[in-house]
């Protein structure tokens, strides 16, 4: 060991986690001949006194991320997965309760959502219900966060491309010196959402949400209201998209999106001769506006980072 | 120039072909309030009387990969985008035609599809039709070749994900001195489909199929042959997918399917207790199998390549 | 517009930034015929006033994200590129100081190194000096924000993969009723590196540091500590990891490392009649280990967040 | 089964090839305290009498995948890994004369570098011997197929990274109706070189090549050519990049490369009062125009494909 026979150094350990990262659980149940399917990727960080392992490497007290990762598959079986918010909540509140050194237990899931393969279009066609397509489009995003006193529940989605062909414009914006940028009256907006909210439920006492209905209702209301804003700035689609959830969702006080301003250029035809009357657009890649904020319901605390695409 | 003043090589030029690449041309048709979207990655390969282009540097048969990107979203505009096989068409027979030195034109198209955002729920709630959310399933393909005289179209997908929860099994099979396989007669099977199928449609004077149509029905056709067949193999799988289209859509030939086989593997949950009767699986990324073969219609020639998952 | 006649929403704006993200931007600097390269992806986020473009849509406070793009290919010109730390520094400066609504700017700079490629063997020959091949290995990291009062400065990089063959144990863990791992005395540790550093210059009145000399001491001084460490956790390779860099460069008060334990399982050679004596490996994907951990100069303050990869 | 009661169908299998794709095998090699590492990807196609499995599912001539990942990690310890290319030899050659049915095997390997990392800079510091860092840069490829008498050995890289600052010309070219490119006399020429080589060894009777040396060689005259020419277009930069290899590497016969063209667009900085002589640069990701050929030592076959990326 390096570390034993030093002199004292002018170094301490600040906030640190560790655990098992991506474990790609997937769960079947069957229900007679129809089958069921859960489809995870779950990944555990625990805290506590670790300061040990860090300065001498004993790990006296530090349960192996390969029992964590036995602990997620394990518990996919005894408490089955309704919500990956629920099954977080099973595995933080294992964690920190069964182990003392453990304060803290953070469990992050990603769920990839499937749906039934349409069966035969012969009218007495059974349907099999073991076959599944993956859905493909968002993926469901789910933090528990649990210390042995209070909960932290936040939910969230990523990779939902959404898309207006009209009612986005963009003008009347600063101008310096570096600004080329033509104002602009009718516009493609386009984004992938990366969305995060956070739950005030934080106490075993108060009636969870009901984490899938709650979910569901998210991703409806922020697709309505990307669909109906008449859009002047993508910050103004991205707030109402937020306020929507908090005036809809009274579970949820804290809202915040990242959001890329995925540009579509109309394409200069007039040198063929041709008009482009918005038809013709190139999608871009790089660079792209970055828009990110927070929401939050009236008198409550911002607790989402600001700074991370991460959560 | 470093080739001009060389002695003869004992090297000669192979096949080459040239062109952009990845143009991502998005085309909004407006209806009234009702507006179209079709969104493109388009790439282009020439060839033709290039020699002089590889042994001196001599452009002067060379049409710039700019001006093919142009091109592309000029013919946006010019000829609309029915369906990327057409659009194929009209860019493929522009090339040949147009320009002398090229004898070949190979157009590859990806598709991503969109569906329309959901309309508010209040029963008077008008549709905007012009919010789209991507589908994000499968991602459609075509590639359209021509030599000036006849047509080669390739069509396809990728990333299209299906799961069969039971009705698998894998047994009998060689044993050798490395095999440690147990073998299994209720396994979860899953790939991810990625399929190409060529059109007998070779000449301007046939009629031309349906794109969008035939491109629909096979989709259809090997989500139920997936989920209709009994598996004892992926390759049995995987031949009557393709048997389905062949059977079922005469304007097609040749199919061919690179499916990996996405090992799900049931966690021993024995030391734990616990018994896991098919439900809880760990889904595993790499090694995978990989199961490739092609499925003709009788009497028919082999003409996509069996080494590729490219195309 | 939606917003405009709305009542009042029991809704507020928490933080927000906007900006134009991964500008990629190449500057060539000619010394006759030696050329020098500098690759950099930079992104720019901008906060201040900015409530009414979320709210009315206005963009009466808003440079617009084609103008930090501007900015920044501008600047490159303007400024040169030294370091990435510097060339954040003249774009953080400029932003906040020359436009009135802009309280904070944050410049995040990733950036890719090049070598010469090497000249022909022939002794004589001369080095063109303008042909470079990119290195590959780290990607190198600068995060700089400004508030018109005070600097903050984090460096870092990521993809740095490393790997020890052996000096690696882990044993006398915590075990429960879920642990199965057997403890480990000779094992592969191995990592992709992914490290940030913050520094105690703070104010233009303090002599920065040489970026550049900093950064390929850190570098240096990381790797050794991987090297040098026998360990007996990952932990304790991260700490010593970071306490050196703390010991030795007076200019860094925190240092925040996210490793995962990327694992290489001993493959089990026994059912082939084969001993495997440490030599033949399988290396996972996932799930993997994931350890992270601050380590600070004593006295100082924890500022870089624990919760992201992400900077 | 779906398959076993069918009428006779117009419908027969072609080309087909199954086994296990990308085994990640590490092999670490003891000399002493100084260790050695080699780091594959190793992925193994299988072909031969292979019609039942297609159409009835029965697996009596099918050897496992598992089976042939199993024997990836096995020969690894029996062969040892002197190059990619000799341990695709060694499980070739072992898959065709073992198996009865199987008749072709092609194995696929992916080779990651390492190099040591350096020790501390006392002067009295021992060299630890077993602490490497990867080195990043290209990935080498080998592909070996074997049909029981003779061999196809494809050697190659990927990923490895190019770029001209000079002495790159592009005009002289063709101009239709889309043409609006401005010629240019001094242009960045950069690509992402993959290349792939064929070797004239095809029979157990000839003196194999020294792999090692022939990859490194090739490498070094590849970069060479890149750096040396000076470019008309990118294609003659390709064939002198293609010709140095067959004129200087007595062993190999044809090589092929596909080389997209990374544009980097100067930056309109006028409108800012700047003149940008060649000095700061848009690196563009798509689309980008992708050139690709085959370069034959005289009077030989080309056998590597022409349309693929893959191999």
């Amino acid at each position: 060991m390096t570390t034993s026979s030093r002199p004292a150094r002018p170094v301490v350990l600040g906030r640190n986690q560790y655990g098992k990262a991506e474990n790609r659980v997937v769960r079947i149940v069957r229900d007679g001949a129809t089958h069921h399917i859960k489809d995870l990727n779950v990944s555990v960080a625990l805290s506590g006194d670790m300061d040990e392992v860090h300065l001498s490497g004993s790990n006296a007290n530090v349960l192996p991320t390969d029992t964590t990762k036995n602990t997620v598959f394990a518990f996919a079986k005894e408490h089955g997965i309704e919500s990956p918010e629920q099954f977080g909540i099973h595995l933080a509140r294992h964690f920190v309760t069964s182990q003392e050194p453990i304060r803290r237990a953070r469990v992050r899931i990603e769920e990839y959502a499937w749906e039934r393969i349409p069966a035969s279009d012969a009218p007495d066609a059974a349907e099999t219900g073991h076959s599944f397509v993956r859905k493909g489009q968002e993926t469901r995003l789910a933090q528990v966060t649990y210390d042995g006193e209070s909960w932290e529940v936040v939910s969230g989605l990523k990779d939902l491309t959404v898309l207006n062909s009209t009612d986005s414009e963009f003008w009347g914006y600063v101008k310096d010196k570096y600004t080329t940028l033509p104002e602009a009256y009718d516009r493609i907006l386009a984004t992938d959402v990366s969305g995060r909210w956070r739950f005030n439920w934080t106490d075993d006492a108060q009636q969870a949400p009901d984490w899938n209905t709650s979910y569901a209702q998210v991703k409806a209301h922020l697709l309505r209201a990307f669909a109906e804003t008449y859009s002047l700035s993508l910050q103004q689609t991205l707030y109402e998209m937020g306020a929507r959830i908090v005036e809809h969702r009274d579970e949820i006080d804290e809202v915040r999106f990242s959001l890329p301003n995925k540009h579509h250029f109309l394409v200069d035809l007039e040198p063929f001769g041709l008009k482009n009357d918005n038809e013709v657009y190139f999608a871009a890649d790089r660079p792209y506006g970055l828009i990110e904020a927070t929401v939050l319901r009236e008198g409550r605390e911002q607790r989402i980072p600001a700074d991370t695409t991460d959560l």
